[in-house]
């Protein structure tokens, strides 16, 4: 199949986790984006009954379209469910995410859920994490001297820049160096030493987080439950 | 003394520790001030070379007034050294900073400087830290989830308003929230726990940090050295 069939497949599969009157966190991306429109139409001809909150606009707004009861973070205790893509997940279901630089709420939210699933294609699946560049959202004040340490540190940072060339910004306003480091061999470790560094406002590596992936393959989309 | 003046002796004495040609971090804050006006003199009357980056606006205004060669934080290499207040000091002069809600900037100052100097009066010097609130930097997004989580840590968490009653909101638009924990037992483990809590920006404990501290007292200002 071609790669977006994959994305529709396990876009469609991961809706039926969802249960009626749970509240459920809806990520962001390619893949991200059927799973909306499914669970708009179960809303819509199944009067499925949930309340959502999500990880950005562009999915905010294409929930509302569809008529997928909304509200903000701060209004609901707890988030019952994700529904999030990745970049990256390796063989022990770690994962990379912010290639969209939006990570930061990512995990926001994916903290505050009790049960995180991940939808990818097959080509996300990987024995070890970081071919796919590092994202970290960083604090513009400082960033040189932060950007400097990491060199120092060998991590390879690169200033994201938009498609004219300047600095990227997050929803925040802030920076985004990715780092290119083709394998991280320790993740923990890195994520550690990551989250000591002031000027750093979040980093994409999502460890020990995802409960269940759902993988887009030829032969239809495979479901790994009950990771942690 | 009364402590406008302990104050004032110990911001003009703690400007005999600026070498010429030297880079200097200028901190913010009522004991700051006093610094920053004598740093002015020396320059004009003196001509001491120096060039400064500031952690405030605040500080960068009062500083341009009294013709201090300023630099932004990005065009500076390193920075030999920054003198700045504490809201408190513990005997083995760890501290806390953030009572205005600037510590995030005067962390990343802090720790791209050689060597840190936090000018005092005697009452900021404690046994252990905690009685002043600990102030945290928080994402808006979130944060009355990690309030939650905060108080069920039994962390005493009390989100910063301002004088009109209204969210206090940073230089960056985040939110403050004070933990209002009375005494910190380990000052280590807590700033480990916040730095992996997603959402806090960064919190206000300076932990092995200072270099020397400069205490104003009855007596005069008193020099506390070689800390580190």
């Amino acid at each position: 199949m071609i790669q977006n069939e994959l994305k529709k497949a396990v876009g469609i599969k991961s809706v039926d986790l969802i249960q009626p009157h749970m509240t459920v966190g809806l990520g962001t991306g390619s893949t991200v984006y059927y799973m909306v429109e499914e669970l708009g139409r179960r809303v819509q001809e199944e009067n499925l009954a949930v309340e959502c909150v999500t990880t950005s606009n562009r999915t905010w707004k294409q929930a509302e379209k569809l008529g997928i009861p909304l509200k903000k973070l701060d209004e609901v205790h707890t988030i019952d469910l994700t529904i999030d893509g990745a970049d990256e997940i390796d063989q022990n279901y770690q994962g990379i995410k912010g290639g969209g630089g939006a990570h930061t709420r990512e995990k926001i939210v994916a903290l505050n859920s009790h049960q995180n699933v991940w939808i990818v294609d097959q080509s996300k699946m990987v024995s070890h994490l970081g071919k796919f560049p590092l994202p970290l959202e960083v604090n513009p004040f400082g960033s040189q001297q932060l950007f400097e340490r990491l060199q120092a540190e060998n991590l390879h940072p690169v200033f994201r820049v938009d498609d004219q060339g300047n600095q990227f910004l997050t929803h925040m306003k802030n920076y985004v160096i990715d780092l290119h480091l083709k394998e991280i061999k320790h993740p923990h470790l890195l994520a550690d030493w990551l989250d000591h560094q002031s000027g750093i406002i979040e980093h994409g590596l999502f460890l020990d987080v995802v409960n269940t992936v759902i993988i887009g393959s030829d032969n239809g989309p495979k479901i790994i439950d009950h990771i942690r």
